[in-house]
Formats: structure tokens, C-alpha cells, sequence
């Protein structure tokens, strides 16, 4: 006896061989039990009944979607600032009227945990509506050591509050905060010695931003050692304006991702691969600064490594709040496939959280759904807008 | 007495002069009464009672959005197409294979009436939920008198059915049909002469593809002298692929408009504002097909010319389900700053379609309203994805 079974519904396992990864089951079932997975199928070939059965006359079931990078607790917005640019301000001209990341970094500092929580929980729950049911959060926009706290404790909260699983990044390596004695090596050092050690149990990873308008690779490689010292994973926003080697350092400390990678070298991405590293490509922003600069698809092929997609939701340089808009993002601007792009939101993008527990449809595995009304998972791709998620389950719970 | 009241609104009521087109009024307020806008200012000083009272809690009001470009009644849809061009066919063998314009003519000639309005339905809702309230549609898959007429049927059914206006144009001059003798030649005089008349009442306007892959300049100018005979108003999809002087030959006509025009000479645009026609841009089309050709914005500035911002809605070359996605498109690809890109969803996206009775908040107007939960009015342009539509009002009555 099975607790609930959805039946009528044409399975994207997302669990196939490298030749057909989606793994299609035309009309088949699934069977969750105690939140897990417990049989996959076809219909006819159900092996049990169930408690509750879910007719999905004829739509797709995925894995429930995973958005593996996204800022999306901050307070404030950047909306005027666009606004200026649009109308011919330079970026100098908006940083000196108070613009720019420290604009945000200022409103998240003042907001108090309630207001950010209040602020982040639409946002959540916009990703949550098309069938996200895991979903990555940074820090990075406090930059002190109470502040970044704070923001870990409010993506805690909404992981508690809502139905969907919030996994937690410290991102203190984000920026150089410009009232913080000591410049970027004060700054990474501050990172690696206090505020990773006080992150305990609030951060799942450690991630941070190696650019030249941000910290080294040797800062980098400091707050990385840190994070090893303190048995925390690590992740990379690598190589996104300049090649710094960024790639090829998030690979040494066997990062869980390296993400962006516009400027990456082929030989940082192979050794990523031999990392088992997932790259993470994050096309909002891409589209948002108008880089004319991809990542090399090309390349990552070559050395077999995996790639995911994710929003990279932030106030900044990708307001994306559609995981939906960015499948097609990545396949219309970096030219992914179909599979490639479901599998950068699904398997992949669980390998990027080092999670093994979910991402494909597999018994045993958290009965995690997302359901779509569409006649084939490429249309997740196709449309520009639009969502046609009419179901979504997480831990065998539909909500 | 008013039939109903908004207040504690911020308006955009797009209604402003030229170095303030937003028209914004703070905390604002607009009375209705028998379904037009009897009263817009500020809320302290509204004259009189209502009989309805609706607190938008520090929400901005504008005036509905206007779709003014769209193909939405079509049946199936070319997923699988956009998957195997990413998957590496040609556009050539995906012709062989049955794929491209003539797919969707096929089987929307094949779906008969009842089965299009069911497609078609939830691509307008979900256009209708981001505070969308008049949505023209064109005919164009069904390049037959009979199957014309159809669609454009579906269309009017759809405005009958659901709480929004829509406005029909006739576009059977889209694509030469390969099973209709005589040719280009030949289809452009069975239009002009057998389809156009026979449209008469069901159609609003008529447009017309000038391209080299479709019709010629002249070809048109014998559908629009047609179309001038019947009493309709002309539209062209102009200069898109290259400059055929379709602006110019727009504005020959005094078309509502010419849409697209990313090969429009500035001469060809300078004819088209001293005509008045609407500049119509069509920013998830060229996002899909990758064009790094765009509209010159800097000319139509130049020239004056009203610009208007559309989905284009269509399964081919822009599957956009968006018209708040097409605000970010119309700012991050083509530099519209964040009034223009406004008043393209409203004031002259009505113009654009020929009516003057609605597009801005104004006593004597229709009373269709869109409220936004944003902090300012340039939010609407800002996110990628994410809805904050919260109020929808057609002739003065919430839907
Ligand atoms: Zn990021
Ligand atoms: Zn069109």
C-alpha cells in the first residue's frame, strides 16, 4: 500500500542514459511512501494500490526544480537605478548618488530580520509557483559579521515557513565593504577567521566573488581554507568579467560549483571536471549586463563537465524571479539543448548543492514533484513567459 | 455619487506632459461611474461618496495594458522545432521534416473553431493577468477564405468570453500558401478581392508581412488599397529582415502602424511619424531569433515617432506570454528608457490600434485599470519574470 500515487502522467525521470537523459515514461505512475519515492513506472504496470490517488490526466511529471543560486534575501531594489541608467546616468554618476551593490548592502543592514524575511518570502514563493522545491541562498549583502548572520537565519526561516527546502551559502567573500579597515586582505582574512567559525549549522557552503573589482584568487584561497577548516563545501563566482583562474581554483579545493565562467579558461574547465565541480550558468545576468562574452558550451562538452542553470536572483545584475525564463534564456543565448538545460535544473543542479537525495525520479529518493501542463518537457524551454506548473509536491506532500 | 472609488493609490496615469509622460499623482485616488473614469487626483480631494470603496493599500494604478501585436489563436506549437534546432538541424531540414510556418498553418486549419478558442484561452489569461485589458489579435495560420474567417472568429469569441476587448486584425496576407496557385501574385489578389471583403465586420484592420519571403511592396499596396476600399485601417510588419521601404510604405497609407522595422531607414521612419503612425516594437522576436540588427530608437526619437511595446505572440519567431517580460526586453535590448517603455504598453500601444477612448487615466475614458504591487512604476520594467498584478478592472468593473 502506497500513500499516495499520481497516475496518468507522462514521467521526465530525468534518471535516463546519457543518449536520452531525460528519461521518458509515457503514461506512467509514481508512488511515494514516508516522503520518498517508492515505485516508478508505467501505469499499467502499478504494483499497488495507494491511499490517495492524483489523476494528472496526461501532464508531465518532473523532479521537482532546483535553483541552485539566488540572493534572494535582501531588502530595497535596484529599480531606480535601472531607471537612471536607462535614461543615461553612468555607473560612476549612480555609484556616487549611493547606487550600486553598497545601495543594497545599506537597506539589508537596516531592514531587521522580519523585513527581510517579508521582503524575500514573494520572491520564494514566485520560484515556488512553476515547481522549484529546493532553492539556494546567499548572503553577501550584510558584509559584518552580525548582519551576515542574520541573513542566514532569515533564509533558514523561510525554508522553515514554506514548503520548499532552502539550502544556505555564506557569501560574507562578496564584496570589500568600504567602512571595513584593512581593504580585501583585512576583509578575507575578518571572513576566514570570524565570520566562517560563527556560521556554523547556519551555512551549508561557503561561496565568494574572485574578480578584480572583488577578492584575489589568494583571498579567495584564504576564506576557501577556512571553509575547509571548518568542514564546509565550498562554491565560486568565477571568471565572470576576467580570467583570473577562478575555474581552476574552485576545482583545487574540489569546489561543489563554479558559477558564471564567462571568461574561463578550457583547461580551468577540464580540471573542474576532473573535480567532479558542476559549472553553473547563470544566463539573467548574462542578458541583464548584455554581456556579449558566453560561457564556452563548447568547451564544457569537451571535458564532460556538468552544467546547471539557476537564476542567480539578486537585485543587481539579474532580478530573475522565473527559473522557467531562464531555461529559455540558456538555450536561446548559450545555444543548450533541451536536456541539457532540464538537466541543469534538476540532476545537475542537485550535484551542485552536493545533495544525492533528489534531482531524478528514482525510488528511494525524496518524492519531490514538479507537474506541468504541456505536451512535451521541451515546451519548459520554448515559451518566453507563461507557467504551466499545476502541481507540486514536496516529500510525497502535495502544497 | 460614484459607482466605485480606489484610493490610497499611487496613479501613473500616463496622461503627463513630454519631460514627465508618467503623469504620476501620490497618493492618489479614480472614481468610476457607469464603467468610465469620472474622477482621477489626489485622494484628499475627492468630491463625492461611492458606492464602492476599494483601499489598493499604497499600490500603483496605471491604465490597463494594451497587447497591441499578437498571433495567440494558433493550434500546436513548435516546441519540438526549438528543440531540434538546438539539437543541431537546419532550418532547411526542418522544412523537410513538415516544421516552420507551415506546421502551425496545418494544424490550425485542421483544429476547427472549438479546439483553437480552448488553445488560445490561457494564452490570453495569462496575458489578462499581468493587468492586461484590450489584446489585439491577428489571423494569419489559415491562409484559406474559410479558415481566415475562423480565426478571426475564435478571436471575437475570446473577447466575448473573457473580461477584456479584443481588437481583430485580418492578416491573411502572413505567408504564400504552397498549395495556392498562382503565387505571391496571386494569393495578394485573392485577398484583396475575395478576403478582405468577406472579412468585413469581423475584422478591426488589416495587415500584411512585406519581406522578401513574403510579399512585395506591391503586393500590399494592392491588400491595403483592399483593405482602404473596405473601410479598414492598414498595419504592416515592416523592414524586419531587411529594408524593403515598408516604413514608408506604411506610411503611405497612414497605417496605425508599422511593427518590427528593425531595417527601417530613418527616412522611412520620418514618414511614418508625419503620417502618425505607431512604431511597433517587437522585442522577444528579436530576442528569439538572436538579431543583433535592432530597431534605430535614436531615429524615431529623432523623428518623434510614438513607440509601442508587444509580445508578438506567436509560435514561431516570439512564443512571448509576457507583456511585463517585454517591458525588460524593450529596456535591456533596445535602451528604452523606462517611460517609453510605459507609454508603449498604453498610451501608444492604443494608438497603435487606432482607439482613443482608453490607454491613459483621464475623466471620459473607459475606466481599465492595472494595479501593480511595486514601490515605483519603473519596477514594471525592471524584474525578469515575476508578476505583481494585483487589481484588474475593465469598464469599471473588477475581474
Ligand atoms: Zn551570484
Ligand atoms: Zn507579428
Amino acid at each position: 500500500m502506497f500513500d499516495r500515487v499520481w497516475t496518468h502522467a507522462n514521467l521526465a525521470t530525468m534518471d535516463g542514459p546519457a543518449e536520452a537523459p531525460l528519461g521518458v515514461i509515457e503514461d506512467g505512475a509514481i508512488a511515494a511512501r514516508d516522503g520518498r519515492i517508492a515505485w516508478v513506472g508505467r501505469r499499467a504496470e502499478l504494483p499497488a494500490p495507494a491511499a490517495e490517488v492524483v489523476d494528472c490526466e496526461g501532464g508531465w511529471l518532473l523532479p521537482g526544480l532546483i535553483d541552485c543560486h539566488t540572493h534572494l534575501v535582501f531588502s530595497g531594489n535596484r529599480a531606480a537605478e535601472f531607471e537612471q541608467r536607462l535614461a543615461g546616468a553612468t555607473y560612476e554618476q549612480i555609484a556616487r548618488a549611493g547606487g550600486g551593490i553598497f545601495s543594497t548592502v545599506r537597506a539589508t543592514r537596516d531592514a531587521g530580520e522580519e523585513a527581510l524575511f517579508a521582503a524575500a518570502r514573494p520572491r520564494l514563493q514566485g520560484l515556488m509557483a512553476e515547481g522549484v522545491t529546493t532553492v539556494e541562498i546567499k548572503s553577501g549583502y550584510g558584509l559584518t559579521l552580525d548582519s551576515e548572520l542574520a541573513m542566514l537565519r532569515v533564509a533558514r526561516r523561510l525554508g522553515d515557513a514554506l514548503p520548499v527546502e532552502v539550502v544556505t551559502t555564506l557569501l560574507a567573500a562578496h564584496a570589500v565593504p568600504p567602512d571595513f579597515p584593512g581593504g580585501a586582505d583585512g576583509f578575507a582574512r575578518h571572513v576566514a577567521e570570524d565570520i566562517i567559525p560563527a556560521a556554523a549549522g547556519l551555512a551549508d557552503a561557503v561561496d565568494a566573488f574572485c574578480e578584480s573589482i572583488a577578492f584575489s584568487p589568494n583571498q579567495t584561497a584564504l576564506v576557501f581554507e577556512a571553509a575547509r577548516r571548518a568542514g564546509l563545501p565550498v562554491k565560486l563566482h568565477a571568471d565572470q568579467l576576467s580570467d583570473l583562474g577562478g575555474a581552476a581554483l574552485a576545482a583545487r579545493f574540489g569546489a561543489l560549483s563554479a558559477d558564471h565562467l564567462e571568461h574561463a579558461s578550457p583547461a580551468g574547465l577540464r580540471a573542474m571536471a576532473e573535480a567532479g565541480s558542476v559549472a553553473v550558468l547563470l544566463p539573467g545576468a548574462t542578458f541583464m549586463l548584455r554581456e556579449t562574452r558566453h560561457p564556452d558550451i563548447a568547451a564544457m562538452r569537451a571535458a564532460g563537465l556538468r552544467m546547471a542553470v539557476s537564476t542567480d536572483l539578486n537585485p543587481g545584475s539579474s532580478p530573475a524571479r522565473s527559473l522557467l525564463l531562464m531555461l529559455n534564456m540558456a538555450c536561446t543565448l548559450f545555444r543548450l539543448t533541451v536536456p541539457e538545460a532540464l538537466l541543469g535544473v534538476t540532476r545537475h543542479a542537485v550535484a551542485a548543492l552536493g545533495l544525492s537525495d533528489r534531482g531524478v525520479l528514482r525510488p528511494g529518493l525524496r518524492c519531490d514533484l514538479a507537474g506541468f501542463r504541456v505536451g512535451r518537457p521541451a515546451e519548459l524551454c520554448y515559451w518566453l513567459g507563461g507557467n504551466p506548473c499545476f502541481l507540486r509536491v514536496v516529500a510525497g506532500v502535495p502544497s
